[in-house]
């Protein structure tokens, strides 16, 4: 194998981390973070680099927030950097970017990562280390705290190692927005720039698999659907006639009390759960307004479309049994796409060549959800070859919580696996 | 006021409620009640005894049991009495009587009593008179809970008062079945008897009042409709495929618990309940059916109306939401109408007229519901009076409990202060 | 009767009206209007003028905002007045004065008028007199909508009247805070100024009748309680392990769906209705927390106790059902009193002596809540009496509505019928 | 491999497994079919037949039916044989026998079959073979739809087989009562006579394989909790006062919709699911009783344990929410023990070896519950080997429906595959 590569100084990449962990933006929101990704783009020179609506396709982006949202985050960025030639381009929630490097003829590898973070308040505990090392959230309630600051770094580390490698073909690294939400996969495999991929890599960090551990394909990623539902009633004086109004709130509570009870399937698990609910009507009023979010997984594709599909049969129903309409808005999905063998044997003899790394799992079960599988899918589709790859980086405590962090050690090792696979594809 | 009145013999009512106690017969079953009391009416010697058929209007009757059940008391029946001329009259839940008084010009009057019994099983401890006295219920599981033997005493004791005396116009007792169930008032209000009645005299024993009281007017009988529910599903192995199912218990369950939730109505006091509930698939099959009988009530009939129709939307999106289908069955029905002044006025005078009777009240409240107000509704259509009479019987323990009894001095108050009334109106 | 009283000129009561109109402030918010209130005490020059902690008893007040949900309308307040000799006193949610008139030996009348506001956006339709006519609500997204602004003429009108008129013996005015939130009753009824009341009135303007009748008493104000529900539970991942969380949401939806179903009660009307619902976790995690308002009201005292006390039971079971833990709070409540028959009468009698009074109601009934039963409830218990009573405004939208407006004709009509009942009595 | 055996003639196997179908009978009252096996058991000739009691630990029978029942089945089974010295041993519903080939030193082997029916009324279509060919259910109600009548001809042509062959060691055949109730695998397993057993076969026939196959291990059985559920309340009049009862019906229905909305478990799949439910209220009274089976199952043991815990925690809480108390019985337990690869290998080297058998599948994935696993657990945790084996059948409509049936070509397949891996066992 070849292993003449010229790795980053790790310092690089802990700086990169340390700098975007500082700046978290929720989906659709990474102004920021996608110029930022840019002007690095550019110190490294790749060939081509497709900012927003030149790198996927936005008609596709699901969960966009409402403009007032968006705003508030494009004039943060606005605020932190003077590059209002790339703002213009990505502004209305159209972030994101690919980078490419084209060496001619040979096959053509690409790797994901995302970009975006969590809206969770970060801890500000003495034993937290970005709070200890400053460079904790200068975005109060949000966080990176699933380690898309450290898949920035493995990109960004990655296309810098390999664009300064001798090697035939084409690399392209696509840095999505709007993973967290399940809203930018699709658009980025729509999009224009991953139907010639012939081998497509997605990563991860941490996963509760310590430092020097690397999982060659994560499997049995759960299928979902995000569900926005709105229940619209009619108002009445609570006291005086109830009878007069359509409780819309009485119409979430049917829904919701009878979504957890949708029938188990038999392909194995699936999910269901509420969340975000809110009605601002005063008890004193019969509530003309509810709304939630109602998210549904599968182990199979087929699993969770039977869950979605129940999940809009009863809210439906459980609009009609109170007399209110109901509007369902599909704003995120994923699907389930497993690793193929190929790949997940290269990156085993890849890692097992690597010192850093102490051990390499074959194949390991996700439990969560992912939007790579879009990706996935359209490479598979084309016949090409498609892995998902773990990167243990031994976080203290789990991902989204107010004190996930990932061991910085594990930086060089996820961009020296990366590299030398990707190498490997194009030797 | 008139007062020579021939009261009949006080142990001649007390040896009619008992043997009538001892053979209670549910709605729709009273074969052998009915035969009994024609075999009164022919002995007090009546001007015309119509039966079943021509008694009420078949068509209209609701809540009629099933055949095999029906079956079950006939043959009862036919073992205790050898008129099977009446008994074939009467077959197939077609029970009750309209006994008719002709004295030529002059008011109609008409008195409404009620004959069925309950599903029940009687106490036997020796505290209970029927138990200890030797006349408790010889149809074991049912019971007159309610008092319908003492109406029939009051029905035939004022009878054969109001014949042997001498009066003008016309007096009709009609010996409704089926008041328990709902079933018999509307078929016996729009048969073919009561169109010519100025005068309606509803009556019942106990309601909580001691013996003595007597209440010239009961209003504010709860409107009702009881539905009969039946949710069809698919049945599925609850291990293997639950997914496959759809499941009834499910949709049962969702429409009950909502609809203990309807919202209360600015009419005033409204009312559901869920009972008989059943079914009868084991654990492990998803349950393809599942029955059950909803009841709700209203002070209005309009807040009735509402809560009815509530049901019937709450357990079709019920059914829809789980891929199941709802079948709805009216099976009880009750109006409200409230007692007319000019009656409630006479009673009143009568009552304090009468020795045993220490107290009058005008007008009390129903709390429960009852069907001889659709005799009352078709009385005031057509110009005439009606009112809903209590006599206070002592009973030690609530109605419909399994040691529900009656103090038997009511009996002659009873009949005294009915018969008394009726010949004021017929004088 | 006496009605050589000298009225203030309409235009006055007009301009108060328009003017509290235009700043509405919501309960224990309301700084400037009692900053405004009490300028106007000392305007017309009454001998007592009690506030915010001296009016009543903080410690009983239900329903205080959040600290900055106060901090908010303070500075409001304050940047519209230099008397911070009266805001200091009333900072904290310690709103709301009581003025005394004293003219020695005789009884002590009381009228109580309520000042808060609501938190509905009012109506900018040309159609809508105050949008059209320029005082329409200048605090955005808050309204008198259910005229507490008249309230305010009313009590400073009568005041004014009555301090100009001789009589003998005390006058006050309840100026009472967060009537809305049903949380300013009671501590105005245990505080200081109400044991000594012989007569006590309380008003309402509106009520759906039209200008020019007077209700003379109003009866059947439901009893309430308000009830603010927090359930904790534990988060955690709604993909990866739905089993290790404790489900708030499921919590909260278990409880609401029961308690719309608890039993109807015999006492005739309950209410219940569940409001302000939330819970901020995203649908990918499990929910640790949810709120809500719920709300139960009864025709009786104990109606409305049985309701409450079911809530908490309730909400206390649907807790430990899905291992969570729930906090309770009261924080609204109100109480039944009916009117005094020997006030009804007073009232109705002076009414009818006022001729832009058309019609006289004696009673009416309520159908909502109020919490100047308290006060009644005080009085009466001391051995005095109360009466409530309503002034017919012509409102074209009902209470609680962006579009409520009243007709001010009867805004003259209200402080002379207050007016003489009160000289009345003082007489 | 050994293959000089003498197979029973085909020809018995059918009658057997006919004569049984015919009459079939549910869990603990397998009263004429243990007498009939016995009998056959003699006729071969066993060196002991430990009968009831000395079977199985009564003590730990789970869902034995009420004495009414059994006595029924008793006296059914009474007036089809004179054996009443046999009857007389399992009357009370201690049905099953355990027969041993005794040959000395050498290791044991169990097999181990199940005895009891479904309460299914058996087809009686044309289509129906057993309909068709007159050995169709004279239990009327009751159907072996499930192939235990299959399996007791396996049990006795394995037996008569392997008596007639050479070996050493011991071979035991347990005939086990009430595995459809899953109530006997846990009293035959920690009964007397599996403590010793080497080798444990389970067996089963059908399972939507075809005639041919052989599945030489099944696995992921799911594990099973069957609760019997009461709930007691207290009546009241549903229209007089609601209030004053305490609704079984509504904690009933509080349990029911919230069980199925258990959150799923992070180890792969889950059940859950509500039958037999009852309440004889009529809807005019509050319910004082209701009572239901709910069953949970689970991918693992762990899960099933949550879900079974989950449910008394839910149960108790609605109780409590609705005032009423809940007793929960455990009537039926399963658990999940895999298929032994030892016994795997050799049940594949076997079949593979029958020239009948034309597909082999190593491992199969059971799907449904089974309680030999408790068998399995005995064993391996003593050290030995266990495996659960399927006979395709070729059935032409699922089992537990009407139109059940196997392929009788099956029946010499199972007994010829069971016989030479016991016989290879036992060389």
């Amino acid at each position: 194998m070849n292993t003449n590569i010229q790795l980053p100084p790790e310092q690089y990449l802990i700086d990169l981390r340390r700098e975007f962990h500082a700046y978290p933006e929720p989906g659709w929101c990474e102004y920021w973070t996608t110029v930022r990704i840019v002007e690095e783009l550019e110190d490294i020179g790749v060939d081509d680099i497709h900012i927003g609506p030149d790198a996927l396709d936005t008609n596709e982006r699901l969960g966009v927030p409402e403009e007032r949202v968006l705003s508030e985050w494009f004039d943060k960025a606005e605020s932190k950097t003077n590059r209002t030639d790339i703002l213009e381009r990505i502004e209305g929630g159209r972030t994101g970017a690919v980078a490419v490097v084209d060496r001619g003829d040979g096959p053509t590898v690409g790797l994901r990562v995302d970009i975006d973070a969590l809206p969770i308040r970060e801890s500000t505990d003495g034993d937290h280390v970005p709070a200890a090392e400053c460079f904790r959230s200068k975005n109060e309630g949000f966080m990176h705290a699933c380690g898309h600051d450290a898949h920035v770094a493995f990109g960004l580390g990655t296309l810098r190692t390999v664009a300064e490698s001798e090697f035939r073909g084409t690399f392209k690294v696509f840095f999505q927005p709007s993973e967290e939400l399940l809203g930018g996969g699709k658009p980025m495999a729509v999009g224009p720039h991953v139907d010639d991929v012939d081998y497509l890599i997605g990563t991860h960090v941490g996963l509760d698999h310590p430092t020097g551990t690397v999982i060659s394909g994560i499997d049995e990623v759960l299928a979902l659907s995000r569900l926005a539902i709105t229940f619209s009633g009619e108002s009445a004086h609570a006291g005086v006639a109830p009878n007069q109004g359509s409780n819309a709130v009485q119409a979430f509570v049917t829904a919701a009390s009878n979504v957890y009870g949708i029938p188990r399937h038999s392909d194995g698990a699936t999910r269901v759960n509420v969340g975000e609910i809110s009605s601002d009507n005063p008890a004193n009023v019969i509530a003309d307004r509810a709304t939630a979010t109602i998210e549904v997984r599968g182990e199979s594709n087929d699993a969770m479309e039977y869950m979605r599909d129940s999940v809009r049969r009863y809210v439906e129903s459980a609009a009609e049994m109170h007399g209110c309409e109901a509007e369902i808005a599909l704003v995120g999905a994923g699907i389930r796409e497993d690793s193929d063998e190929e790949l997940v044997e290269l990156v085993s003899e890849v890692a097992n060549g690597i010192d850093s790394v102490s051990s390499v799992v074959r194949r390991g079960s996700a439990g969560a959800s992912e939007d790579v599988t879009y990706l996935m899918r359209v490479v598979k589709a084309n016949g090409g070859n498609a892995s998902y790859i773990g990167i243990g980086g031994g976080n203290p405590s789990g991902h989204h919580t107010p004190t996930f962090d990932i061991d910085e050690d594990c930086l060089l090792i996820g961009v020296s696996t990366l590299s030398k696979t990707v190498l490997e594809l194009l030797s």
